[in-house]
């Protein structure tokens, strides 16, 4: 099961270090991860996606608010949360095909940033079902350069 | 200086305590780190943000080159990329602002995605001079809960 965790820590020197030691130690693997800066500068933002039950999630929670630099942490499954994430790719054609490809990006919501020869540069911002849909699409033409920003999460209330 | 640096690596257990565990242990602070998966599955691609001379940047290169679940780095200064990245925020406002801040979102190409009396929920992606753009003219109006997923970058060619 994957839980979506949202950690406010002290924007100081070696905290992600820390926070990602915790989960290695305790054999915890990422699923993906992104910290920036928040609203006030000497705070920052961790959202972090994990595999495990709901035990597991219950002591890395523990082991979190242990941690001196974190201020506060939240499990957003029980909340009525709006994630998204952001991909950059390239989606490869052939002369033939370019119509169509730029079809399935147009029809997707997602933008074309600049076009080569060979292929379209894509950005594509949207929740995980409907990027996995935009890749499915685009997979049979080839996808090179995928990158992943990870999801960030935002509580809706 | 900034530096924008993109590792591949394999998609393995710990892979990111010991890329963090290496800019601690070395004195680097880093400003964004985003990491996810890639069109290889066994591959993630990390996207980090780092603040230093050349020396210290051609340093840290060595460093990550070392890891043995590093497959490539790239130093991004030199090439021709585009990044960019995404944030979600609650952009507050009273009664008689609320024109007006939905102005703002509307003209910075924005997005709504939930509204409450009190604030929108905004989604926004761009590079990173417009994100800033965006926040400065929505903070006198009050932003809470700013997530930013740092930056993510990709090759022109």
């Amino acid at each position: 099961m994957r839980h979506t965790i949202s950690v406010l820590v002290e924007n100081k020197f070696g905290v992600l270090a820390r926070i990602a030691g915790l989960f290695s130690a305790r054999g915890y693997n990422i699923d993906s991860l992104t910290v920036g800066e928040t609203e006030d500068m000497t705070v920052s933002r961790m959202t972090i996606v994990v595999r495990g039950d709901d035990k597991t999630l219950d002591q890395v929670k523990k082991q979190l608010n242990k941690l001196i630099d974190v201020i506060t942490v939240s499990d957003l499954r029980k909340k009525d949360y709006i994630d998204r994430e952001l991909i950059l790719l390239k989606a490869c054609f052939n002369e033939k095909e370019k119509p169509k490809v730029a079809g399935i990006i147009k029809k997707a919501g997602a933008q074309i940033l600049h076009t080569t020869t060979k292929s379209f540069l894509v950005q594509f911002t949207g929740p995980q079902e409907k990027i996995t849909a935009l890749l499915e699409q685009l997979a049979p033409y080839g996808i090179k350069e995928l990158t992943r920003t990870g999801k960030a999460a935002i509580t809706k209330d």
